[in-house]
């Protein structure tokens, strides 16, 4: 069961050019498109006619035209055109779906009522191009919503699934804190290393060698958006009592989590940092790495869903590191019963 | 359910060589090959001793030689050779099915009975290459029988689906004129565009430009015969009273469709031209051109099915255009249910 | 249902390397590999603690490694270290398996109960490098077990699919002799040909052309150890009366068949033969003849079962070749009985 009454990224803008996108979302398909005049729209991707995807279709000034016989929509879904005579139907209408776009990311209200804006979370950042400078990409995973929570919420896995790129030895053995904020509904992990090896993926962009200071705290806001913030820094140099922190580097490590169908889902990622601000070439070299971690992911949980498609019972042993990812699953549990319930 | 008391095309007779081809018809897998003194035979394609594909045998004069075992049979489907030993067990046969040779076309008898050769589609254009140079095909639909004729009844389509090479705008905008003929067993649909612009793909090969007039005429005789009449003329010389036609250029556009299994078809494909006789340039153009008219069909049907398949319901809003597709359906809706009380 | 108690192939140990190789056997997954002293060992390819395949992780000294959170066993499956903690939980261990490496091979036991030595195949010739010459090879086929046992017990099919490597017609027409012991549990076919054509595989690799004997006697014994004891000879000259036989090539050509899952079978097998010993051309001719002789039969199989799979229900005609298969069935399904009543 999807939780519905939720917003969830749907894509990256910068995945949006001349033709609709097509993306399966919460087991709907949708078409995603920017008119001419710039507005970004979704559309059902189905044509009352005859079904065809909308997605394949063409975008005319602020209408979808449908790809097989003509059918044409406006931004609320209303057809207003159709081959070979005037009169349009009545039923011929097609849902279309509350949207926002923010940044980098346009996020989609999946819920049948009004769209709630006070659900839709905040990334000010990622518009915010003077102070963060920000390198994304998305990912379709062949495994459940629950196998992308589960890895993300459990960054142990760094040392070992990740271990040329962002995992050292000490991710692995630096035991975590787990806070569950239920008023503000959120999962906190925090992972302070201190005094730790400095893996590649940092040493080449904050120029620290040697030993740093690295904490991992993670805010996941079930069900669609988890945000690590990332702090390298000089050995014992926390930031000051003010909260200020200008000697350290930081980075923001944004994942939307949108389930597509059954066993599949999306993984758009966006890290944003606050150093070597609008440096190309280190653009270039956090893509291909975070592209490379992620598709570690990808693979892992690939042939994790396909294991698991095989067995009867799924028994697992939890251990410590297993917390924050057992606090989400249960603040998903209890997201589903209120839905099933209301 | 399959209409199984009908001809259908089960090859092209430029897909014969030396080797058997195997096809599945009507959800039977069936073995068409031709034999040394060139007569074509179609076996049913499943060894009865093994069960191995006969289509991977050989043929050895008038036989058929499996490829496991060399089991081996006539024409009738009757085995003459056993490896190993002298006597021929009962129920070592298979089942030849009847097949006639027309031109470039090789139709199939599907009954379970005594074929009817007056039921046999009869297409001498196609053998006749004095008056009709010709150019044919065949492609592999992943999707129902039914998803093909709608596209081949309702041309609207060609507007949006293949508008760099036989759309245009007119054909989407001229109305339709629908006839069923229950005594002869066809739905005819009448599109007569007068004075519009000239297509590519007729443009080429006539060498006509500016306005034109063009008509489709459509006479589909279900299940598996369709073929599409397309006369392209300079505006406003319609054919004389008594029927002759000279100044204008004819094009037979034939196709048979056959089912192959559930959810998959054949589309075979045959232009005849009565002008540019034997232009080789021209045949190579209208092929590319059909090849790639028949490809845009073939990936919008099979979106359109995998769409389909994942459905609970299906519902359809249906307009003027749709009077042929419907027409069709409810031709064939009777003939299925004609076969279940029969 | 599969015959449980009994050593099958796993491996050849060619296959491993430095990092552990995935199988799936009797619908088991392990993972298996050789530690650093140079143990082969097997366990199962499911972590604990989420289910990744252990045999994606990293052997380090005789330990094997989880590649998603490092959960650590040693070679009985136990767990020996676990991230982030000291305390490793109980339930944390998985099930190891017996394995026997024997010359090329590695065989493990797949019986619940503790593997019994006196069940081993025996296969001396292939660690004896002084009087045998070896070439090996594995192909995985989409077929069932039962197909491919139907397949190695009637080799009269060599004359219709291996027709250029092995196949001669004088071996579907000669008729064959079976035994079946069931002291020792073995099925025996032999079909001698005297005085026939000699295949382009044993032409240039004995050096023998014209006519010879050529002898085929294959022991199997159920289920997964085949073997066909290949002679070839100058015509009439038979072993001497006290078996010396030094005037003949032999051949022994070993498979073990291997049920992965439900369709699929592993099929290893090993060429050795006692003449042109340490011929390395020799060595690759034979290596390329007989990986294109079992692809033939992979690719066989692999139609034959797809074609299985869409019947309802398989009727088959039998004949005299097919005595040793038949053979062979009967003691299977008696082993299969036999284990349903223990």
């Amino acid at each position: 069961m999807y939780l519905r009454d939720n917003w969830y990224v749907a894509a990256l803008t910068s995945e949006l050019g001349a033709r609709p996108l097509s993306r399966q979302i919460l087991g709907e398909h949708v078409a995603i498109f920017r008119s001419e005049s710039g507005r970004v729209m979704v559309l059902a991707d189905q044509c009352p006619h005859r079904g065809y995807p909308l997605s394949l279709g063409t975008v005319v000034g602020e209408l979808l035209v449908c790809g097989y016989h003509g059918f044409t929509f406006d931004s609320s879904g209303t057809c207003v055109a159709v081959p070979g005579q005037d009169r349009i139907p009545s039923r011929a209408d097609v849902r279309s779906y509350a949207v926002v776009e923010q940044g980098i990311l346009v996020w989609i209200w999946m819920g049948r009522g009004e769209a709630d804006p006070t659900k839709l979370p905040d990334t000010p950042w990622l518009a915010d191009t003077e102070h963060w400078s920000t390198v994304s990409g998305v990912a379709k995973i062949s495994a459940s919503f629950d196998l992308l929570v589960d890895n993300l919420l459990d960054l142990s896995h760094e040392t070992f699934l990740h271990n040329g790129s962002i995992g050292t030895p000490e991710v692995a053995t630096t035991p975590i804190e787990v806070e569950v904020d239920e008023e503000n509904h959120v999962v906190r992990v925090f992972r302070h290393m201190n005094a730790v090896e400095c893996p590649p993926f940092y040493a080449r962009t904050t120029g620290l060698h040697g030993k740093i200071d690295r904490w991992q705290d993670i805010d996941y806001t079930p069900p669609g958006h988890y945000l690590l913030h990332a702090r390298i820094a000089p050995v014992s140099q926390p930031p000051l009592p003010d909260g200020t922190d200008d000697h350290a580097f930081h980075m923001k490590i944004f994942y939307g989590l949108t389930p597509s169908s059954e066993g599949k889902v999306y993984d758009f990622w966006a890290l944003a940092r606050d150093f070597c601000m609008g440096d190309d070439e280190i653009d270039r070299f956090l893509e291909k790495m975070q592209t490379g971690v992620v598709q570690e992911d990808v693979d892992a949980l690939n042939i994790l869903q396909s294991r698991t498609d095989e067995r009867r019972e799924v028994s697992e042993v939890s251990v410590k590191i297993d917390r924050g990812g057992l606090a989400a699953r249960r603040m998903l549990a209890s997201m589903t019963d209120a839905q099933s319930t209301s």
